[in-house]
């Protein structure tokens, strides 16, 4: 059976950086589920119109193609029951996380980093993610991320629900990861690849959860090649 | 056995308007426990003394003396585990959703809403908290409530991790409340009694859901005095 999930990819093939990617990668390894991991670069749409949409990631499985993160993470836990659960406090619990991780946690990230994509990308994708994104945010990439270091304060004192969880147990999912993890993981995994900016001070339990999110599944995100600490 | 939980009021002893002794009176409420609710203000710390610090709520239980909302709920589940589960999809999952009421909710709302307060308290307390608050915010209170009308939009996009929830089920909690609701119901019901603003349109769920939380327990929260719908 094939399964295959399509990722973001910069022009080094390695360079997997979308943090809904991540999700998804990180939701098959914690299904214990092989995939074939394929690249796919913004100007591909068509590679993944048999999905009904022109966004990644989208995930193969047998006859099945879904498309949308958290429909992947709701697709796994159905298809697959018997194995880890990644929901295993609810539906609910990890929606609002994933709301949380959306709508605060990437998008501030973005405001410190995405001036630093471009260069990873080839031309045709290049030229498509600067147009797309200066019209997003009405200014050019290099405003948008300008002082970003004198924004650090700000962006780390947003981290408070999660870090107020992590400061008293390994993962937001207890002793073991679930997908709110996974979640919030996407985003800074995403940072980490495209950006050297040290988001996170060394002693605050969100460093030492990440840490521990990129040793899990025999380091696998740990392996990415990456710009950050 | 005695069961009293102090709470803060206004000059009108029926004015209950902390957000956090709200989250104790709703677990209170949720496990089917009578208390005598007492009335606090902000000048008698030493009414409230035995417990060990200055702030309410605190909730006296028999021989226990309990203070601080998170520590008040998290006692009620450990002495009343037979009754109603204040933490049924796990403590993290609650103790996540609490930290955002507290730091994205309420640190929102206290800058649409502090400056409604003053008027309600009598001379010694309204002292007190125009001194403390001004000197939080280094402005005069009407100037941190300025232009309030025009800043709901942002506040009701910082809504979205529980919007994204209570959209598809009717509490945070699934089908009945948990704890969470209560947390974030808190700050809710706080700018209810005080303030006449309309912080939310009549057709976003995180306003169907508030009336939801309104109806629980005989209308418990409904019946309290308030300024705002």
């Amino acid at each position: 059976m094939v399964r295959r999930l399509y990722e973001l990819a910069g022009t080094d093939p390695a360079r997997r950086f979308s943090p809904y990617c991540w999700r998804a990668r990180m939701a098959l390894a914690h299904k214990g589920l092989e995939a074939d991991c394929a690249v796919w670069r913004f100007t591909e749409g068509e590679a993944i119109a048999f999905s009904g949409q022109d966004k990644v990631p989208v995930l193969v499985d047998g006859d099945s193609a879904v498309a949308d993160s958290w429909a992947i993470a709701r697709y796994l836990e159905e298809r697959y029951p018997d194995r880890p659960a990644l929901f295993p406090a609810g539906v609910a619990a990890a929606r609002f996380v994933t709301a949380w991780a959306d709508g605060v946690l990437n998008a501030a990230l973005v405001r410190l980093i995405v001036s630093d994509i471009p260069p990873l990308l080839d031309e045709p994708a290049q030229a498509y993610f600067i147009r797309s994104r200066e019209a997003r945010f009405g200014q050019p990439l290099a405003e948008v991320t300008a002082g970003r270091e004198a924004r650090l304060p700000e962006f780390r004192q947003k981290l408070g629900p999660m870090r107020a969880v992590v400061s008293e147990q390994p993962f937001l999912g207890g002793d073991a990861p679930d997908y709110r993890d996974h979640a919030v993981f996407g985003g800074f995994q995403w940072a980490r690849v495209v950006s050297p900016l040290d988001l996170l001070a060394a002693d605050d339990p969100v460093f030492l959860w990440r840490e521990r999110m990129l040793d899990l599944y025999g380091g696998l995100a740990r392996a990415t090649p990456a710009l950050g600490d």
